[in-house]
């Protein structure tokens, strides 16, 4: 039988052999929703860049220039990480340069996997069903924050592993510990986030109808995936 | 309002600042099990040894050795990792050298935090009480297995949060994991951990007993603090 596994923080990638895996980046507020966002409104492609200094150059090789530090937009960035900048009919053909505190580090952090994958709720059921398909094991990578483990990646991985389980076994504990996360969240997610440390901070953002919609599964049937350095539809 | 948060694996812990705060090392399955087990019998000192080597030689001066690798005792060591190895009148005043896989490894990387206390579900009440009465923010530090984080661990540490929340704030979404994972379990612990990888590893060296009875809380009115490199009680 398959396995599943999830990594709680990008800190703790060493742990795991990703080579033979297809690993699922996760980054619920906001990276990975905007992503998703993206593709299911045409953009053609997605560059994620730890750096924001490396990600502001590309703007001179006609890339838009995209991503926030610490939850809010960067000076002279083309947009910023609410996935309602990602949603009009103008993005359709573009191609993004990415940079957030968390996600895009942990997609650089999960090079050398077998397969990089974009989740969020967002898309969560074409997720499942692809990795249903697929013959590989799995590892979910939660972008957390800076290093230490957050709420909502780890109920999205929770989600996931509950939706898998009966198909693909748990390779450690963590994916046990997502689940019971998310089977005890599961019924209101936006009030069980309502406690959680990076809601606290986004909230002085004033971004709750961010937050909402993050936390709505399956909006859009789309999967990205990292081909060389950048993102596309899989 | 103090603040409590929960370090899932020593390989998180280069993430807290540990030099003001009060840290509860646990390791459940069963080095923390042992040691709270064992100075409730009255041994004097525990020396924590991360090395099995170095923690060998000190037979040598008159030291009783003791400890695991992988769950198993040590070849030539005088006691393994079982607490009822540390439950009769013969252990009372002996100096104990101790090294176990992951347990000790948590101690040692928890050094230069203000205080550093043992914990485990044998003294729940305990270190309770005490945690209460102190002034100092508390990281609880889980000891894991082989860096990854592991359901008994952090059980432990959902139920200390869920003793200690309506006094003491949590810092991160850590402790709202945890808690949440202890009250998912609390109610059967014992068959909540059945699935869990390292029951799983343990149930193959027949330890059903030793699980049962490290999971139980408040047997004992004792906490072991760190003083230099060597346990006593507080």
């Amino acid at each position: 039988m398959k396995t599943i596994d999830v990594c709680l923080s990008p800190e703790l990638i060493h742990l795991y052999d990703v080579s033979n895996k297809t690993v699922v980046v996760v980054d619920i507020l906001r990276a990975t929703s905007c992503m998703v966002t993206a593709f299911a409104h045409g953009v053609e492609s997605i560059t994620p860049i730890a750096d924001a200094d490396e990600c502001m150059k590309m703007k001179y090789k006609g890339f838009v220039v995209s991503g926030e530090r610490n939850g809010q937009k960067i000076e002279g960035f083309d947009k910023g990480n609410s996935p309602f900048e990602y949603m009009d009919e103008t993005i359709r053909g573009l191609k993004i340069a990415f940079t957030t505190t968390n996600g895009t580090q942990a997609i650089e952090k999960s090079k050398g996997a077998r397969q990089i994958l974009i989740g969020s709720f967002l898309n969560l059921s074409a997720i499942t069903k692809y990795l249903l398909m697929s013959d590989h094991n799995i590892l979910i990578v939660c972008a957390g924050w800076k290093g230490k483990i957050n709420l909502e990646d780890s109920l999205f991985a929770g989600a996931l592993v509950d939706k898998l389980r009966k198909h693909i076994e748990p390779d450690c504990d963590a994916p046990i510990v997502a689940q019971e996360l998310y089977l005890s969240a599961k019924n209101d997610m936006v009030k069980f986030l309502s406690t959680s440390s990076h809601v606290k901070r986004l909230n002085k953002l004033n971004i709750h109808k961010d937050i909402e919609f993050c936390l709505t599964p399956d909006q859009y049937d789309v999967i990205p995936a990292l081909k060389r350095s950048e993102l596309h539809l899989l």
